[in-house]
């Protein structure tokens, strides 16, 4: 079934959604307040400028900024009295109380939200495979009507997204804590390394970068984003502020010498981080397998991981994941090999015998 | 020049440091509580038993957990009135104050600390390379000789270890930020999924999951590492806290309606969070380089990863860092392949050209 699909914004989201639909062979048009915007994500093959349109839209997506998606959705309702309109801000529930706000016919809106984006912004940056394989939650409200749930639900399966379906305050309450409180966490452990030395910054491991990974993502959208899903976002880091404040106690006690129950305190902290840690699902949406680590020292030269991936893969070994270590100050790197349990042994065996140095 | 090392304490750290002292051509004799765990590390190559030493050691290593390690410094310096000793600890102030409580030479002691470890302990995973490449603190006290300090640094560097210099308060402040702090921050952030439906859960990206890595870290251990160093810790996460809530205050008021200056607030956390991740220092220890990633689309079949590794190696392209991301539900992959700037352009040719797709 072909649809005439009008995407309003063309940046990162909206330009990769046309390409995608316009290869799954939908109608797609375009409009954006930047007129050049627009003209490149239509050259960039994500549909046809709207202006031109012959036809009015039977789905309309609304990839604007989260912080005026919800004033937008309410238009295009008003606009288009017959067709669906949906969005794809990171937050669903202030999108929706703007939108009613605003007036207009809540039956035709369902919101949704596909879990992909890239450190880079803009139509320029956009990628028709952007959603492939990625989460997108379709987050009907109690008036969306069936229809629009499943013209809604439709897009995302077409433009390569996985779908769930959530309502605005489940999805909210899960981005807070998957995604919202580990942007703040891993921004607040960053911003203590502003005020130590240098020779302090220079001990900085693996651990402190994986934690600070994400701490480099952009202030302004981060800012609409947490901004936009508030009071769930206060919710968790309340919560979190609490064990934190308890962590604090037992250190406190400790350091008086004064220590009775400050180690449960702590040993309860971590252990409650191992079973959280535990939920997170496996590599492609399964349960979490526990993978076997073959760690192999890689000479910090061209092709040498090439050659290293390679004879695992002469063993007939499926790597399941590969996490890279890098040395101070030395000319190689740690690569560390995550594979089925049942073949580690064998693989370890067939990389020593190719000449590989293993650390486990 | 060869020295006669006396190892207490056979655990992951102690066994591979004798191994790699006795590949250095070091003389080491090895203690235990645990006489089989002794006689493990004598079976893996890490020394002689220390009850067939002939002469007493002229440097002795106490690799004893944090929480006893002082105590033991106190008695190897009474117990060998010539040697210098140093512990392997990773916390430094604690054990320094310990051993001065039990009396003692303190002059013929410095600590040290090798930024090394595993996720698995024991002499079992010993590995002789443990801490090649690794950044490795010699942490001298003010009483402590010259002598005893350029013992442990030869010792250090003969091990593999990058070394470097500093005080025990110095010491303890550093890792609080670059280690403690963030193992406490990736708990926290973990602990938020225990109690979120599943299906929450499953829309956890790459994000939550570097925060969350090392939140799988052993409960005990970090007990005692937090605990050994109560104050340092205390301390920044206290400041943290203190970021934290002004995020808490911000969302309510925004929350409430009420939100002047609420969004300077989010914007500046952030911003701070940029500014201290940018002072972690790069691969090998060099100044932070901002590389050009390429992202390619991988088939998860055997063989395929290291089939695009194998064509970047052939482009003359080396590789600076590689970060796998997985979808949800697909039979693929993206690999995130970091280059230099200047040769970002003609490898993403290079590997299209040899029929790779390209997300950026």
């Amino acid at each position: 079934m072909t649809l005439r699909v009008r995407i309003v914004g063309t940046g990162l989201i909206g330009t990769s959604l046309g390409i995608a639909l316009s290869r799954a062979g939908h109608e797609v048009s375009l409009e954006d307040p930047s007129p050049t915007a627009a003209a490149l994500a239509r050259d960039l093959g994500a549909g046809r400028l709207a202006s031109s349109e012959t036809a009015p839209p039977e789905l309309v997506v609304v990839a604007a900024p989260p912080d005026v998606a919800g004033a937008v959705v309410a238009e295009e309702l008003r606009r288009w009295p017959d067709a669906v309109v949906t969005d794809v801000a990171s937050v669903k529930v202030a999108v929706l109380e703007e939108a009613r706000a605003r007036g207009g016919d809540l039956t035709r809106y369902a919101g949704s939200h596909p879990m992909a984006g890239r450190e880079r912004s803009g139509a320029v940056a956009a990628r028709g495979d952007l959603f492939d394989g990625r989460a997108w939650v379709v987050v009907p409200h109690a008036e969306s009507s069936s229809t629009a749930v499943e013209l809604v639900r439709q897009m995302a399966t077409d433009a390569g997204g996985t779908v769930s379906v959530m309502s605005p305050t489940e999805h909210d309450a899960a981005v807070a804590v998957v995604s919202h409180v580990p942007q703040v966490a891993a921004s607040l452990v960053a911003s203590r390394l502003r005020s130590i030395p240098e020779s302090a910054a220079g001990l900085s491991g693996q651990g402190i970068r994986d934690v600070t990974r994400i701490a480099a993502s952009d202030p302004q959208l981060w800012t609409q984003i947490l901004a936009g899903n508030a009071p769930a976002v206060r919710r968790v880091l309340g919560d979190l502020r609490d064990e934190l404040t308890e962590v604090i106690g037992a250190l406190e006690h400790l350091e008086q010498g004064n220590g009775v129950g400050a180690r449960e305190v702590l040993a309860r902290v971590v252990a409650h981080g191992n079973t959280g840690h535990d939920r997170i699902p496996g590599k492609h949406g399964a349960a979490p397998t526990t993978y076997a680590v073959v760690t192999a020292l890689v000479p910090d030269q061209p092709g040498e991981l090439a050659r290293l991936l390679h004879d695992v893969g002469d063993a007939g070994v499926n790597l399941e994941d590969l996490h890279l270590e890098h040395g101070l100050g030395q000319p190689f790197g740690l690569a560390e090999i995550s594979v089925l349990p049942a073949v580690a042994e064998r693989l370890a065996e067939e990389l020593q015998a190719r000449g590989w140095q293993l650390h486990g």
